[in-house]
């Protein structure tokens, strides 16, 4: 078949031009690859039907890996025109089942598929003149514009992975066989499984910043486990090796299934393996990315975690030994004793991995990596351990939400890789994670073990010690006997709005949700919006749960645990009321119009392009609506560039220009200025130290 | 002649191992040249002697460079030992001439050379075993161990550089004449100078953060100027060409000296260029770094820049035009203009630099380097710019007053090097400047231009935020109703020791002095220490000037002018009282004891080892003197590593350690805890953004 495969940009190289050149190549790779794929969809009007009902249309995914390098290249401010600011933000968002993605198809309308394929070239034709004109400077660090361009290409080889799984779930019908890509042909009976021992060792885990590859947030830090001896199935559990549990009923039996798995089971029916398909006269068939074939019992079993574990509580029962999932750690000591490893990247002449063999599956006993099979590559293998960030984890400026929100106890590692992972896939110290009841091309190996798998403890914000402090500014108590800022905010826009109707508003730059929540003791209807979803998913979590936890810092390491709920600010009954979703103030989906209150805190000083914002929010607003601001105007170039910055300079004439003359500027010709006032508030960073800053209001009356 | 020159070490290799032996090199032949010069002392008794007044005893510069290897590494963290407390507080401190180096030689005791001797090569063989142990990750950054050490490297060089000179300045009978050191036999008549036109352009000063080579904090950052045509010297000045000036009782007229000038020729009385010795019989001998020859008159003149800038007045007196010295972006177009460049580095093939040619000047008409003679190399070239940040400045964390002292208006550029340069100073983006009486192997060449020599505002803590931000926290207006902070501790100190004796305080920490000027109301002699010269010249010039003038942000880049006297807080008449120095309060000089009274405010937390500044801090008091500490324990690592943090962290059993425990344990043995409370203090950050802190207050009582 062709052959797709492609090695990682080494960022240390010596030679400029020769990086260039391979950047050129990876883009180009990732890009074509990712088309290719597409081409598989039999016709046009297939874009606009789902794989499955949680998930948007496949013309989503299409325009989505286009418009991220635009999106997080104007937020790099490595280029300030957007292409198609429409698409850019249609195909913004909505990948992961996060309850702030909008999902709701009603809500868009999808522009036609050539139109995508030509936005597509116009962001190849963008990408290609930077990659030839920009100055490189070796080596490639993260706060290179060659940084984020390496996190599009990256970005496009996670969705040719995860695309390659909406495809196998796509009606069969609607696909187009492809002599691009060729499965395996060998099957047979399963092999005898067997277990192998793996001797305890300390694993130092965790990626140095300086390593000489792309990598994204959460591969970097580091953490030292003590992993006890264990023994580890040889080979990945084959569809031969599950079929008994299958067949013994176990999708039935509420003994193999914890209750997140029996909510799965409800929801989503299964009887068997997804890829699965069954025959009317019994048996199985396989589905694949263009075909079914008949069930090849030693190919790996695709399930996702809740199944294998299931599976291992049935191998246990049977049994009566203890198997599980591996923990991250274990996995790599499984790396650490075999030969899969070729330097930093996994052997992929070893490894059905890098589509450097099949478009599919292998039998388990195919590659022999030292004493085990399939360490690495094949099927991604589940493992017990939820995600979280290393010691020393901090999100990328540009993509601050790309692991932070699945730091929450919902998200479990996939080591190892699969016959479609490219790129930083292929790396060793690559670090994935989905949700529990998710699909990959991702299956399982047990282990056996006298220690229990190391579980982290369910500590959503311990590790986004922004974000708590947030929660406590919007939920904690008032600090030197300034009144709660969300509160007051949502106060004065209530008073502001007395005359006029009160049912639509916009809380833009949300945060954590608070003014959102207060304003919906008045308003019918509160749209919180939030440019990243750390901050949304606060939110999202008390409207769920009524309460949220997170742990504030008191002096040092030492934390005590705040817990708050609606119920305690009288704001239980008015929740319903309040909507949160994921946006950038800077390009707001067209939908978010119609309000009669917009308000903005603390927002323009960190919007990239305050200006643009500011100048389109009264397309948003009723006639004779208001738009609140406040901003305290500490303008940084970290987050606006000085050109433009609405004041804090000095003109032409050498005058020192006031925000507020810039506001004024830009929204006169549409709103008459109520009133201005300063409105402060304190944040509390430690039991002793305090942002104390007099933000100023603002209050515009659209005409 | 024995060859001393040495190329900088690449920091962006690809070969580890190669990238540590060009360091053990480096370092190697630095140290060893700079011993070498010190060998020309005739015997140890004559370490102990001072080159002029204004210096220390040569066993100081002996010394210093040693301890400053280790006093870096220690602030850095990379070692946790030292090795000579004692030496690496004496020989730490006194370079520059700057009001707070304390200068007076009745306060130490010098120790022994042999002593220093064996200091030096316990140093030596310290830093080799890093050289040969550190991890080395390429390219080395400012964040590297690495940088720390070549830092130590390139502070050698400058030592080699300025100690040659103090050589030069010491009595010939002092010296021993070596053999390793050759000077040029060549010597004739003056050759005529002449104008040679520089075209005007733009030019683009300063180094980016990757540059391969390192660099010291001011050449980093950019700007760019307009630079019109003018015309320059072809040729330095020669001792020939200066001459006249001379004979015209050019020393002697006032006209040809500014306010400066004079009160440089008041108090050196001097009447000709330095390194010129006066003969009996009339004429000039001509002073080289071990021997006397006879004033070899095509050779450049060497001066400091007041006299360079009298000489240009004159011969604009003579000639009725308008001479006067080069700014640093004209030396830049000479430059550009020139062939003297290979690379970055300056060629020292074609100049008289690095060692490669001689021990001592040449005739300037030696070494032509496209249309112009010694562009670099022979004697460094005095230019009109005083030094200042670029765009982008930024101190660099380990040696944060390197050069934002020097941004005073006092100090002026020297370009090009000289016969002595080496290392960083053979390149072209190298930045030195001394004050304008200083000498160095250094002269001139004058220009003529249409435009004046473009001046920088003489805006003295324009350039560094954070200590105008602590000017406005100590001599500002109060904020939010909260007094005064450096008052209010001042008031509890002397409330404190009310009943106690009053005579002697020690305020550690002083950062802008205001506490030790409230603290001297009522005792008779307080002394204000602080690590950093950036904030120690603020105290020091408001004893000197009676005010200080700053830059207040306000909003974004908008500053107002601030000035506040001395007089206005009634501390006029007891500032007499105040002494400043630069210290580390983790290793302060033993003469600073004796107190009734010791003051550290936010002090603790910003140590790299608390402990040991509390655990001697005993002996520093008298029998029943106070202690008084503030803190609002804001432990970071990127100051005090966690395993020096006395408290905000959970000790084995789980338990949160409290900063008062921490403080408990190593204070009680030698006091008595008096009392604590809660002090607040708000630091302003602009017109509308603050720090609020409650710091508490621990009162401590000797036993």
């Amino acid at each position: 078949m062709q052959r797709f495969h492609s090695y990682p940009v080494r960022l240390d190289g010596t030679d400029p031009q020769a990086t260039r050149d391979a950047i050129r190549n990876d883009f180009l790779s990732a890009y074509s690859l990712f088309e290719a794929l597409f081409g598989l969809l039999k016709d046009d009007n297939v874009f606009y039907r789902r794989s499955e009902r949680t998930r948007h249309p496949m013309i989503f995914y299409f325009g989505h890996t286009a418009t991220f390098f635009i999106n997080k290249l104007v937020l790099a401010k490595v280029i300030d025109k957007r292409i198609n600011p429409d698409f850019e933000s249609l195909f913004a968002i909505g990948v992961d089942e996060m309850a702030w993605d909008d999902m709701d198809s009603s809500r868009y309308e999808w522009p036609g598929v050539d139109a995508v394929r030509e936005y597509r070239t116009l962001v190849k034709t963008q990408v290609l003149e930077l990659i030839d004109t920009l100055p490189l400077q070796l080596p490639i660090t993260q706060e290179s514009p060659w940084w984020v361009i390496l996190m599009g290409i990256e970005h496009e080889r996670i969705h040719i992975e995860t695309s390659s799984v909406l495809h196998r779930q796509m009606p069969l019908e609607e696909i187009r066989p492809s002599e691009a890509f060729q499965y395996c042909n060998d099957a047979g009976l399963p092999p005898e499984n067997s277990l192998t021992v793996i001797s305890g060792a300390a694993v130092q885990l965790g990626k140095e910043r300086g390593d000489p590859y792309y990598g994204w947030d959460n591969e970097y830090g580091s953490a030292r486990m003590e992993v006890p001896e264990f023994r580890t199935a040889t080979m990945l559990v084959s569809h031969g090796e599950f079929l008994p549990f299958v067949e013994a009923g176990g999708y039935e039996d509420p003994v193999y299934w914890d209750e997140e798995g029996m909510r799965f089971l409800e929801r989503s029916g299964a009887k068997h393996p997804p890829f699965w398909v069954a025959k009317a006269a019994g048996g199985y068939r396989l589905r694949l990315l263009d075909r079914e074939i008949d069930l090849p019992m030693d190919w790996p079993v695709e399930v996702n975690c809740l199944e294998a574990q299931a599976f291992c509580r049935f191998k246990s029962v049977q049994e009566g030994r203890a198997y599980r999932l591996p923990t991250e750690a274990e996995w790599v000591r499984m790396l650490e004793s075999s030969t899969a490893l070729a330097g930093e990247r996994f052997d992929d002449t070893n490894a059905n991995i890098n589509w450097n063999h099949f478009a599919s599956s292998v039998p388990v006993n195919t590659f022999l990596q030292g004493g085990l099979y399939d360490v690495v590559g094949n099927v991604w293998q589940w493992t017990s351990s939820t995600i979280d960030g290393y010691t020393g984890f901090e999100p990328h400026p540009v993509y601050d939400d790309f692991s932070l929100p699945t730091f929450d106890g919902k998200h479990n590692l996939i080591k190892g890789g699969s016959w479609a992972s490219t790129g930083n896939e292929t790396l060793r110290h690559s670090r994935y994670a989905f949700r529990r009841h998710f699909y990959q091309h991702a299956g399982f190996r047990y282990v056996e073990a006298d220690a229990p798998a190391e579980s982290m403890p369910e500590n959503i914000y311990e590790t986004d010690s922004l974000v708590a402090q947030y929660c406590e500014f919007q939920y904690g108590p008032d600090c030197f006997g300034v009144k709660n800022f969300a509160r007051n905010c949502a106060e004065h826009a209530v008073a502001f709005t007395a005359s006029t109707p009160q049912k639509r508003a916009l809380d833009l730059g949300c945060a954590t949700g608070r003014a959102s929540f207060e304003l919906a003791r008045v308003f019918d209807d509160v749209t919180g919006i939030d440019f990243s979803a750390r901050f949304i998913q606060v939110g999202t979590a008390l409207k769920a749960q009524g309460q949220i936890a997170y742990e504030r810092v008191e002096e040092g390491d030492v934390t005590t645990r705040q817990i708050h709920s609606l119920e305690e600010f009288g704001l239980k009954e008015t929740a319903g009321n309040v909507q949160f979703w994921q946006g950038d103030a800077c390009n707001l989906k067209a939908h978010f119009s119609g309000y009669d209150l917009i308000m903005a805190t603390n927002l323009i000083d960190r919007l990239y392009e305050p200006e643009r914002f500011l100048a389109q929010v009264h397309e948003r607003l009723n006639d004779g609506g208001i738009l609140l601001l406040t901003s305290p105007y500490t303008w940084l170039e970290e987050y606006t560039q000085k050109a433009h910055w609405l004041g804090g300079y000095y003109d032409e004439n050498g005058e020192a220009v006031e925000s507020l003359s810039g506001l004024k500027a830009i929204l006169s010709p549409h709103f008459e200025l109520l009133e201005t006032f300063d409105v402060p508030f304190v944040i509390r960073e430690t039991a002793r130290k305090y942002q104390h800053t007099l933000s100023q209001m603002s209050v515009w009356k659209k005409r």
